[in-house]
């Protein structure tokens, strides 16, 4: 893990406004600081300048920070912005996109030797590139999401409410000892119709689709996909919704087709986008087609008409375009997958795509 | 609930640096928003200025947004921060204890016509003072909170792991509808001696100290109660662990002795405080006495050593006093009550703190 400090180490060259160099960074997000360090607890900063790798807590996490490698750990008493503030020296990048005004000010005011400069973003960038061990570890989150998947598809879910289908996936992830990434979803018939559903009390009934959008945190990690089911009898099933699902498979199809490194993600998008514009249904996807996914359900890079994330080899991305028929019903179908030099190097997630009756 | 945005329009004439005057407010926290409104969803904002109140919000919380009463309901459509800033008139404050630095800068350049001001603070402050219909909510958390206390006792501990107790005190509260308001603390032992001791794989065993540290979160109101039990036979219990209960219970009582309108948050400290100095424990209770508690597990008023804060009628906070013996044990007890002009007007917690065996 001390490789992931000294990556951050040589961007401080150019971590400043307009590409200046800066002397230390201080890291105080704790998705930064348990990225740099391993570290999970309520309080624990970085300070990584070109000689040092510093992290600071507080005396509650003593024991655990002294199991941390390739760090100088230094246990802050007393107030803790305050002896934050008496640490930095010189040139100090700080994290400006999730620093407050308030902290900010406090800092400032108490750094008698530093100059404070704003500095964000610079750990998330390195965290758009997944390691080996993190890849494995998404792999594994993603995994244990397609073996419940196939657990719901045995089970059915006709007659259930979304919220008591909801209730049953959480607590089968809470059993395999995960936590949910996010609140997963589960939009039935014209519930389908919002991306942003919330399970509700409605009642799962015949010949209906139904989008399910969840994945776990397990070691940490996050995996996340979609899948719209369908309720037999097939003969049931509106001839729209199976229209909707068959385009918006093959904008997932050709959304996988554009992934690859130095792609930009306008680009990947527009290519998904373009199959479901062609069908004539180009304003019914309200959203962008991925995001990057890590430690966090939600990061770089960005899949969307205005990104101009570049994508590179070892990013973990999502591919989730959706068709929402306002009124009616709605599709949505994600994969999660890792960027390679010449495409997807690998399709995380593996539950069958082909329209499903359960 | 528009009588707290009339309470929050009263505040701009003091809302601003040195108690100057602002033209309107900015709220984007979404506690204080859900507390302003009592919309709960994941983008949206309030703009209060002496003649509006404004709820702004996104397309997909148009339906949900269209349930607000009192308030003129604006759909953003397009980039966020340009649709808020560009309602932006004249001396405008904004939550700089939330806003960070970034997002800061973000508005500031693209509110042509308002200069934003640092203001935040300004709804927490009202959020201390609980209505009647918040202190039901509370004390109904409290209730739940206090009938799994009761099912614990009846259930006991030993031969469980302290993860084993809090799985199931978590699921319990998640079988009733409810979130935990935080991690519940199970620590048995001498890991009593921590504070901040996280559930573990620690076998609790006969003649033993445990403090359970709980709450539910439940119609998004929280409840907050320590209780330390012993596991029997009582004849193994330890006599250190007898003395520290008791003196604990005595600071306890004395603390609850000290709350009431117009006491400051370090007087109330100190009188609970005293009580464990006098008994020689002075270097074993190092946290603060307690904490205001309500859409937060942790708001203000604060009861410390350094606490200015003055208490005032119809704020819940706890008195939590604790003795911690490094490599022994340790004991807390935790009562929720509600502030009175003459005293404590109502003890939400009605477990019993004599000392129990389980």
């Amino acid at each position: 893990m001390s490789a992931r400090a000294d990556r951050l180490a040589k961007r401080l060259t150019e971590a400043g406004p307009d590409d200046s160099a800066i002397d230390a960074l201080l890291v105080t997000n704790l998705t930064n600081v348990e990225y740099l360090t391993g570290f999970t607890g309520t309080n624990g900063a970085c300070l990584v300048s070109g000689e040092r790798r510093v992290f600071l807590t507080d005396f509650r996490y003593a024991e655990r920070a002294a199991g941390i490698e390739g760090w100088e750990v230094e246990i802050v008493s007393g107030q803790w912005l305050e002896g934050l503030a008496s640490r930095l020296r010189g040139r100090t990048g700080f994290e400006d996109d999730h620093v407050t005004v308030r902290t900010a000010n406090l800092l400032r005011e108490a750094a008698a030797e530093a100059e404070l400069i704003e500095a964000g973003g610079q750990v998330e960038r390195l965290r758009r590139v997944k390691d080996a061990d993190e890849i494995e570890r998404i792999a594994a989150a993603a995994a244990m999401t397609d073996e419940l998947y196939g657990l719901l598809i045995e089970r059915g879910m006709v007659g259930q409410t979304e919220a008591e289908v909801d209730g049953w996936l959480t607590g089968w992830m809470r059993d395999q000892g995960a936590e949910p990434s996010f609140p997963p979803i589960v939009a039935s018939g014209i519930n389908g119709a919002s991306p942003h559903a919330e399970p509700g009390p409605r009642e799962i009934g015949p010949g209906e689709l139904v989008t399910v959008d969840m994945g776990v945190k397990l070691d940490g990690y996050c995996s996340d996909c979609t899948r719209t089911l369908a309720t037999g009898p097939e003969s049931r099933l509106d001839p729209l919704a199976r229209e909707i699902y068959e385009v918006t498979l093959r904008a997932n199809e050709a959304g996988l087709g554009a992934v690859k490194a130095g792609a930009i993600g306008s680009q990947v998008d527009e290519v998904a986008r373009t199959v479901i514009r062609d069908a004539g249904y180009g304003d019914n996807f309200g959203h962008g087609l991925g995001h990057g996914v890590g430690l966090e359900i939600h990061e770089a890079p960005r899949l969307g008409p205005s990104s101009k994330d570049e994508l590179m080899a070892g990013e973990i991305v999502t591919v989730e375009p959706g068709i929402y028929v306002s009124g009616a019903t709605g599709v949505r179908i994600e994969d999660l997958v890792v960027v390679g030099d010449r495409g997807v190097d690998r399709n995380l997630s593996t539950v069958t795509k082909a329209l499903t009756f359960v």
